[in-house]
């Protein structure tokens, strides 16, 4: 999994009609306590992550699996906020 | 999910014949407002992204679960255009 | 598979209900003996790894191939600690 | 996708069987117009790629699903000659 | 596929049951010619290749299809040795 930081979110009006209703975030991964310039695209379902939460992240097909749906159109998932203060 | 530029696209005469009728984009990956180096080739099926546009692009066997077909011949797709002045 | 040595666990608690009862690995890859900046987040199942032992690291759908079910909302696990002193 | 220059060819004498009859091209990746150091090999069954040409490549699993055979042992597969002169 | 040079193996008492018996090579990936420091494990079933060889590997869900085996806990296997003097 990857670890990364939400740094905002996508709107895309044109788009497959499988996606609607998904929140895109965007993401910056980090390595441990560092950010880098690394950045990826992470649907977030339930999780309901704010911008500045770091956050857990589950790619590939793992995705379609996380959420329960291996015909999900996704490739990159929100799993999970990291607690602070570890 | 990647975020990235539309730059081109490429023909291909010689090719499988389970591509006939796809087009190919030139794709210039973005790290947030940030243009890269990295490039890929992605299908367009329905989204008809025009140069310079900013897509969502989906990777891997999830480009396949994204158009519905598991035997697609393909491992990246455009699934949406991302909206100007967010 | 890559190599790399634990770090230290991340901790969530707002998490897919599929991830509770999961250890949350913090992995600084390596290549040979070098250590990297590269950081990925791998489940221990059964491993029980501690921080600073090598560990081999599955990804992708082999790491839910390697727990034994392609449902598992993982896309890396640990499944073995390297002996010392080869 | 992936965009790339053929450059050579592997021969490979102990291999498994399963990949008797395979042709495998050793293909430089590139940026658009500019070739990179990366490096890949791809199995080309129909294409009939020479070297000097460039090429598109489907990688991962979806290679497999473009050759017609989910249990093909291959990961990288040439699937068109990108047309000169665009 | 990736091409690489076998620098060595690793030994691991503490794994997975599913990953009995099998052999773990450490390898360099090349560009080419050319040795990087890329480094990944793969999984040698029945090549026997030996150190200072070069190899073809497969990885990802594809090593799962290339050992017949779409539940084996692995995602990178040596498939075949790189004929020399080429």
């Amino acid at each position: 999994m990857l670890k990364g930081k939400v740094i905002g979110n996508i709107v895309s009006t044109n788009k497959f009609d499988s996606l609607r209703g998904f929140k895109f975030l965007e993401i910056n991964l980090m390595e441990g306590d560092a950010k880098t310039d690394r950045y990826i695209i992470a649907v977030d379902r339930t999780i309901s992550a704010g911008i500045g939460e770091e956050v857990l992240i589950v790619t590939g097909s793992s995705a379609r699996a996380a959420v329960g749906d291996m015909n999900a159109p996704i490739d990159a998932v929100v799993v999970g906020i990291i607690d602070k203060n570890q």
